[in-house]
């Protein structure tokens, strides 16, 4: 067993299009989110996911997004809280039948993109979440932002919540991770990535983007399949921490 | 109570679209069949439905289609087997998700459209439909045309199976529909189609187009909330079935 | 001739699902904005409403709208302004083929719900707007918000702007639109709204939310074909400024 | 100059979703179609397709498909003549908006897909997408496939059509491709394909699937960028063709 979960977003293939490598990507993960068809994967590329998680001994979890497959869900949308409600009960229930009918076990939820990030700092699309998933199954742990408003949404309904923190992000005084696109946001070393990633699973301070030290609270990492690095940092990760 | 099942399709708005009038139709119908956001519905639109047709207390049932919107699933399209069985599954899921968060039950499932009438006539793509069903939920009625293939497959995999028949459309001397665009196939004189449906209710037969006596079996009727006459037809129906 | 252009948004029907009322519509303005199938409208309704509009002698304008049919392209998306040019190149590439097989002239430009607001009030998002209409056809009338930064950039690339006002629509002191949600947003007495497309086509003052004399200068107002009272205000105003 | 035209499918990205290896592929080629955002391609990717070819010296087609992302344009869908002929004019509008906005012209028209397949054998839709070319811009060249409807469709509405013909498929006695998924369907030894290529660009008899001499008349060939030797082949017919 690994010091803390790695996850991953798997089955962001659609139709003819192939993206991510999943299956080397599995070698280094334990839970991974798969995409439900509004942003990306479809139900041919769903049901080949939860196949080969199944097999892998991979924990499964949705990963609904909004539905923009041009934006890849990565685009804010404003959306109201109860679009939202019912857009996460749709996606949840389309990957659980599909789930259920491959005898896999849906185990936890992670929003996926702007939704993610949505719900990250707008406590109503927020509770629209964690209402979504605890009306659906209130077992089902909800992934979020470690520090962000989902955490607490869903902790207010009742849930298990992992908070997630990230081994190649900087994060700020507050906690707060760097926009994507500004300078230094993106820890591209690998094995300053991996030292983040020990210091969140031990519990240790990291240093922030000033040189603060400053302690992440987290259950989950997250591993990107994409990137020039990507498989190379899941696969040290994955080494590290077990 | 009836003396047979009434069901239509309902839920089939979109967005800013509506279409039809669902709370008028549910005055005359046992079962309803909502639309589950591949041909039509969305998730908000769907979870209005659910909630309405809980408390008319109408059997809800799910309605999968083609993901063909702007066709609104009645184009035919070359999809294979195992597309079939995964598009169902989503779309049963997707619906199921929301009946639990509304604390309601999903009670069958009836194909839509092309996908319903693909289904009727070759039995691998019937087969993924009932194997769907089953793998889903085997506890679920399907609902395919009497006298189809669907109807088959549904028996073949286990599953109790409701055979559906028109009261405004004509039969050929073998038992199927008159193809809707050739002359005669709508059956236009409410009064015929109320006789037509009490006939079928009642086990009694039919006349074929070609006026040949022919018994239908059948265990639901299909309304329609669409069209000039529609409304009144369905009324007339309740009215002569109760 | 009318004191000033009357436009309205037709061609929003889709699929099987019909809106709006173009027809009777049709009888009460000088211009229509024609969607062009990313937020309402699919090639064949586009077909069909450039005919009618043809027929009927209105100006064709292009409607592009955000690819978000499920919210109709009224709900904001962070689009990049790289991705607003070659969206609305696209929109009116498509709608002007029609055009030209119909024998229609494409007469202006309208952008649609989210990203008219968005264009609205972002320059970079205005300018990509105005730079495809310039790169697309430079002797096209850009309609934008009365007072908008999508005003200023059609000026500054040298297009003709319309300027566009609302009869039935409440400004504030700085000539701004009341937010559509807030109380007193809309005038719903048919004869005030009346009142106030009188005053702005004749160069005369409203009166704002706060009582105040307001000169809004505008070349065209925007009739709407949907709302209980809509139809009846678009033939009060069009008898009105005849 | 070659003796023969190579075409090949480009701009069948969409969105975050990376296909094919655009600009090598254009070192092999004199012509490309681009997806005009219905089965693949988004505006963005069509503009920066357009941009490409035009830097690269290739004549730009429009390649329309059938609104079918999901099934990338392969699924054939039961389509009517004037719902193809309002579908061609929105795609080579859209791409041609595109094309002017970049200082490129639009040089040819070739159907994707299902749609392509369609128009090969049925006339009506054939009918239907040469009027759409001809009512469009009667000066673009229809691509269509050697010896189908669409060839003869594009001669009686007087258009300049371009018959295809295929290096890498084997032809019957009648010159009709044999069906992709049968066996020998595809010449997979390079050299063959290229000696097939060469002789039909000469004008010389090909050996059928039976082994029976038989010229097939073309004028363009097409070329593939996916597949396991499909740059290495369209490398070899670029170099064997001048």
């Amino acid at each position: 067993m690994p010091l803390i979960d790695l996850n991953a977003d798997l089955g962001e293939s659609f139709g003819s299009w192939v993206m991510g490598n999943d299956s080397t990507l599995m070698s280094f993960i334990n839970s991974c989110n798969i995409a439900c068809g509004q942003h990306a994967g479809d139900p041919v590329v769903m049901r080949d996911t939860v196949l080969l998680a199944t097999t892998r001994g991979i924990q499964i979890g949705a990963h609904p997004g909004l539905p923009d497959l041009q934006g890849f869900g990565r685009r804010e949308m404003a959306f109201k809280p109860e679009e939202v409600y019912a857009l996460m009960l749709y996606q949840m229930g389309a990957l659980e039948a599909i789930c259920r009918a491959c005898h896999a076990t849906l185990h936890h939820v992670k929003p996926h993109g702007a939704l993610y990030h949505m719900a990250a700092r707008d406590i109503l699309l927020a509770e629209a979440v964690a209402r979504a998933v605890h009306d659906f199954d209130k077992r089902l742990i909800l992934i979020g932002l470690a520090g962000s408003m989902l955490v607490d949404a869903g902790s207010h309904f009742g849930l298990t919540v992992w908070k997630e923190a990230f081994a190649d992000r900087r994060y700020d005084d507050n906690g707060h991770l760097l926009p994507r696109h500004t300078s230094g946001a993106l820890i591209e070393n690998i094995e300053e990535a991996v030292g983040q990633a020990l210091a969140i699973a031990k519990g240790q301070p990291i240093q922030t983007a000033n040189g603060t030290p400053l302690q992440i609270r987290a259950d989950t990492l997250c591993v990107h399949g994409d990137g020039p690095h990507a498989l190379a940092l899941a696969a040290r990760l994955a080494a590290a921490l077990r």
